[in-house]
């Protein structure tokens, strides 16, 4: 994506925000394929659909046949049928199709490739919308860059803090892939704030850092979070997986049990200047930050939630109309 | 409740039913949670909102990430959100929120309070709806009393009686409680009939009989049957737990087995006066009642789903328009 | 069906397909039950009642309490609502019913009476539309059918093989009894390719020699899948179960393990008269076929898929506008 796609896109959003544009998407069909649970993602989707004259189809796994990926597969497994036939087919229905394939399988060399979804979008004559894998959750990151836009107005040059907190499962670095690379995007200067082994993943940060650079942005790394956090304009609160242990569940959570106190709370929050505080929903409230901060005044967070719908609405006008 | 508003919805209702009263609901959302599995509440609400010009938004908890209730809780367990989040979350999407949360969960004085669908009317900016928890039914309640008023035209001092009848599963107390509750304000004369054992909520029996002594009715109690059923215009057949082993399903199990003659047959029919019968889908044929007088030409069992239908357009148009 | 009955219901589908005969179903409600997993029925039959402007309400059986069909049951075991109730309260909600019942519940005696479906269609006051059973799939046979008519402009005398194809699961009879049956009444020669002991329904095959014959064409079996694929204008291939061991799948795939050369491959193809290749998806890609034939010109696979689409449209507009 682009810096002028990007602008383009937001404010698209934002004409369209508590706007009724018309049915402008009748007769239109988007299918949504869930291979994870979801809350907002389904909801908003559908309801933008809907308040655009349009029609949503939701698909979850439990709806589907177990879809083999792997091209020229000998299909004598459990796999009923190849992402490629299904990807034509529902080309042939629909007019765009959403996946969200978040789980971990495998390495994290693996699940970096994000394949079931590139297989979709290889095979699908229609757009394929990213809804969110262990490497990027870009419709996040659109409502959460929106969000940032409707309260700083200009973001280049503004300290975003994307802060790793605990929680008590392993998860995905989608979210924090994608807030990087579009607030570099922005010319944010922004500080990527982790313990030691929770590093992400090398070409996006590399990536985020020339992104930045090019638009008078910065990104640096911080193992030290009370240190990341002072002057913070935006502290943006979210854990994420360890990927050298991507497969190993158990050793992730016992390297986890000493870092309790990568956590927001009040006294954090008192050392930024007067920061924004977001976080992709869900949170687990008191262990990735504390109920006070959550439901203080500076905190976005369903902000960041409604806007789910207003960006994912833009795109899909740009999309589909 | 009042009575006024209950007449008030009931004349909606009847107005509304069996007419196409337009797209009044044009561009509105209904989001349904359903934490147990549904038949007529999921169908009856999804084709009133599509009739009225809405949309609904079908949820099921495989849908969906494990919720906490507990206010100030530590979530470092398996629920992955707070109730207070989805709810707010749901809030900024959708126009209202039903909710189905019929387990038991615990002690009967833990689930008479209902926490998680009042969890999600505290949290909620919307309206929520109650589609059925251990203590209330509300909507089916509603359906119940247009299908009698149909019936019986005026329903003050009528001879309604809340038969218990047998079932091989431990159930809800919703649609007993709220029957019951809506009967007295509609000032019937209400046999509530049990075994021994298989007491209401003492909370809603006392509310009841004030209310129905405040609109000229009365409500007692019987634990036989046979004299129970004698001269009822309207016999409402439905099983229910024991509050007391409300955690010991197998011992209200034992209960049961002594108790399989509380089933409504034709010899028990012939003994009311020429009574309606009623039960609230689903119901287990030949268990707690039999084929006979199911399918007799005084059941009404399918003109109560089917208002369903009518009186919850009459309460959305009410919640909504 | 008649010959008459078809022709229409083709001739309708043809005039509909791609383009938008608008809102003639307006305020009508399908809805649909599926017993298993489903992909193509259930989105192309949502997109076609959508496009429609009608409404599509989608239950599978995580959503519904378990069923009773036996008439007159005492039901007092795990099913917690007889079908009759179900069909006849969903009639008082919804203008036709769906319903997808194809597992094996048992021996091929009684699958192939359809007990599930029957009883909805015997209890349902709305038209109830078979997604398919184990013995019948007549929503994909007619777009089958539309998909060789729109290749083969006359389909009389036209050479179709239905080839039985190997597949590591134990599949129903629905879609080949039903493309037997449509193609019989289209009057094409049709030789039906199977292994010993992979015989149809007796009955089906004597009504298809029937009504082929009197449709001036002609039904023959082969057990050489070589010998039936020379000179065919469509091979149709498709796996199906030996209704001999029906309720031991376990012996059925010992028997399928020298079956691995009931496969189409190129070979095959070149034998045939530049024979379309049909199958009704899912497709185990490499075991049923390979990829150099189902991605070959002369698949219709995608075709097929699309087709089912169009002519569902056009049922729906005969059975409900």
């Amino acid at each position: 994506m682009t810096r002028y796609e990007l602008d383009d896109l937001l404010d698209l959003a934002t004409r369209v925000k508590g706007k009724r544009p018309g049915q402008v998407l009748g007769g239109k069909t988007l299918g949504l394929l869930f291979f994870q649970p979801s809350l907002r993602t389904r909801v908003s989707f559908e309801v933008g659909m809907v308040q655009l004259g349009g029609h949503c189809i939701n698909l979850s796994s439990d709806d589907l046949y177990e879809l083999e990926p792997q091209e020229q597969a000998i299909m004598d497994g459990p796999a009923e049928e190849h992402v490629k036939d299904a990807a034509r087919t529902l080309s042939r229905y629909v007019d765009a199709l959403g996946i969200r394939a978040a789980a971990r399988t495998g390495t994290w060399e693996r699940d970096r490739q994000e394949l079931l979804l590139r297989s979709y979008a290889e095979h699908a004559s229609v757009p394929v919308i990213n809804l969110e894998t262990p490497f990027e959750h870009p419709c996040q990151a659109l409502a959460d860059v929106l969000t940032m836009r409707e309260n700083l107005v200009s973001l280049k040059h503004r300290k975003l803090t994307l802060q790793w907190c605990n929680h008590p499962e392993p998860k995905g670095l989608g979210p924090t892939h994608s807030v990087l690379q579009l607030a570099a995007l922005m010319g944010m200067d922004i500080t990527l704030a982790h313990p030691l082994g929770f590093e992400v993943d090398d070409e996006v940060l590399e990536r985020s850092k020339t992104t930045a650079s090019d638009a008078g942005g910065s990104v640096r790394v911080s193992n030290d979070h009370k240190e990341a956090a002072k002057g913070a304009e935006v502290l943006y609160a979210r854990s994420w997986g360890c990927t050298k242990y991507w497969d190993d569940p158990e050793r992730e959570a016992m390297v986890k049990r000493s870092l309790q106190d990568w956590r927001v709370d009040e006294p954090l929050m008192a050392t930024t200047n007067n920061a924004l505080l977001m976080h992709p929903l869900p949170v687990r409230r008191n262990v990735a930050a504390t109920d006070a901060v959550l439901d203080g005044d500076r905190s976005r967070i369903y902000d960041q939630a409604a806007n789910r719908a207003h960006v994912q609405k833009a795109l899909l006008m740009q999309l589909l109309k």
